[in-house]
């Protein structure tokens, strides 16, 4: 039997209606959207479908959006972008400690440029201080990112706050919002935010597609030089099919947001119940309440996570730690947190989304409460 | 009734076959290669499945394969990925005037940040002296990077001579191979080039994932930083369904290859004498032998061709000319190729493909050569 997947933060399936969408533009329109005849003008128009649906999600123009491959080249545009034009051999970025390694290995890029980074702390629930924010900036600070919301323990940071501080300082803003976009709400406006990076596969589109919203007027360079492409902004012939994907799903999150959270604040609370009531020792990681609606972390004290997961191939889910060849180190994000070592390599990522159910989460907690006792009566 | 499909340098339909073995990976296996529960197991196979078909087209090692989104991002890990990674800020780059916008437009990128660049000229066939390179070379020069063949006129280059003198002189050799990978032979030992540009969709595979060569050992600098897919290469969860149409796309043009060239040379050869024998003034742009089988850019003297091109809407084909604006400019590949500006405005490129058969080809020229003789009759 397959296992029940609770590991939509690492990836989700392309939603039915999504890949019902995208398949004419792979079997049948080809053109290239460049393309003069009627070949190009049928793509053509899919992108600027594509677009708009994405734009409607965010709450911007279609001018404001700029297709890339995913999050990650999404992240170093924004990044390279803002920082390269501001053309400030001295830019000072302010970022925090807990970013996506497509932020924090960036930060470490431009750094070994000369380019100066402030990695600003998170408290006990993953949350940044605003203040901090201000405290860090300088004259030469060119650019605040700060994730909307973590991948590991789902922790939403306060940007309509960071956003104040950057505009009356007059710095751009930039979210990685990859983990929030489809999750909960993401209208740029609200958010107060200059940039803002989604992928599709976080959120039931395809893999491959992701996009960077600019806001109007913003000055950034190109990361991939060439063609004129997207404003001139990305060069490349456009992934037709995964655009039209993309647009797809951010329209189905427009439709399905209030359902989505309302269903994952159930179903994830009713887990990490069932969880809390049949192990000792579970704790939850992150912020108990200002957190992503399906994103639940959570500590099983005295029992390594790698070796839960493990005896469970009933559930597919993910641990905090990395790997790496037979060590295990601690989460960096749980780390920032001043998690204990000991807690945090007992920790997992149960992440849900549209295809969980309650019958699921039943039987989830049900096997996992299970080993955990087998485990526990063992070393016991 | 559909336009005959003469673009395929502008982009190809995605082969039945390919298409076929995508589907699944849209539809079906959805987990992230990096994820370590059996979702993942699934897709990282098909990605290590993709890698040995893109490999064993080029005849390299899977390891010397790293995914992109596509040729322009290809092009740019390859020049901004090897300029980088060589710490010379005087770094000097070889190419050519007749390069596709990814590699002219990243090489004044890199212009504008210090570094330096020769543009080498090309004869009136669009070839270039593998002489001239030689001469070029200084000691700051970190690459070499001449395209396999021209996206216009089709004209190959004599790779592996300009790859003998990158040996002796120790420097680095790329090609973008964008046009070249699935139409003819590109063998990276035959071609003696440490990097190569290619591009799923020039070649029945899908648009938005592509491959950049880089031979083992040659040091290089990611363009997108981030988690450590592809050696640490290129960051971002893999496009797996791209990668698993990339490679179909590869192993059919292993199988495909001698077929492809002989029937492109014949229907060509047989296009282009039709045309030749039924108007007056009719030219070949480019190399006439040593060409892309496929390609055919044709100048019709006396007649515009943006204009020829609007009254045969039964033909989907290009101008040589980019038009912006209303503004028609020569194309920047005939105008280094010394190609007089009423023969250069006057030139379509009519690129073939598998889909294109012999009714097509007499179809598309007895059209073509009806309405030439009405416009000049008509001035006449």
């Amino acid at each position: 039997m397959t296992p029940v997947y609770m590991d939509y933060n690492a990836t989700t399936p392309v939603a039915s209606e999504v890949a019902s969408e995208m398949l004419p533009y792979i079997t049948e329109y080809f053109g290239n959207p460049s393309s003069g005849h009627i070949y190009g003008a049928k793509t053509k128009d899919a992108v600027i479908r594509g677009r708009q649906q994405v734009a409607d999600l965010l709450g911007c123009l279609p001018k404001e959006i700029v297709f890339t491959s995913g999050g990650s080249e999404a992240d170093n545009l924004a990044l390279k972008g803002i920082v390269y034009a501001n053309k400030n051999p001295n830019g000072h970025i302010i970022t925090s400690q807990i970013e996506h390694p497509a932020i924090l290995n960036t930060c470490k890029s431009l750094e070994q440029q000369g380019y100066q980074v402030t990695y600003l702390p998170v408290d006990h629930t993953g949350t940044i201080n605003p203040e901090d924010v201000r405290k860090a900036v300088t004259k030469d600070t060119v650019l605040i990112t700060i994730m909307h919301a973590n991948n590991e323990v789902g922790t939403i940071q306060s940007l309509s706050q960071i956003g104040e501080i950057a505009r009356e300082q007059n710095i751009c803003f930039h979210t990685d919002a990859a983990q929030s976009v489809g999750k909960i709400p993401t209208r740029v406006d609200e958010l107060k935010v200059d940039l803002l990076t989604l992928a599709g596969h976080k959120f039931y589109g395809p893999k491959g597609i992701g996009a960077l919203y600019v806001r109007s007027g913003i000055n950034i360079e190109p990361l991939i030089c060439g063609a004129s492409q997207e404003g001139g902004l990305r060069a490349g012939t456009e992934n037709v099919a995964g655009i039209v994907g993309l647009g797809k799903a951010c329209q189905l999150a427009v439709q399905e947001m209030e359902q989505r959270v309302t269903e994952m604040t159930e179903l994830g609370r009713l887990f990490y119940q069932l969880l809390a009531k049949g192990i000792p020792g579970v704790v939850l990681n992150g912020h108990p309440e200002n957190k992503l609606p399906n994103t639940w972390n959570i500590s099983f004290q005295g029992i390594n996570a790698a070796e839960l997961l493990a005896v469970v191939p009933e559930v597919a889910a993910s641990t905090g730690s990395a790997c790496h060849h037979g060590s295990q180190t601690l989460s960096p994000v749980l780390a920032a947190m001043g998690i204990e070592k000991e807690r945090g390599m007992s920790s997992i990522r149960f992440s849900l989304g549209c295809e969980t159910n309650r019958e699921q989460v039943l039987h989830a907690a049900e096997i996992i409460i299970a080993r955990v006792k087998n485990i526990l009566g063992k070393e016991g």
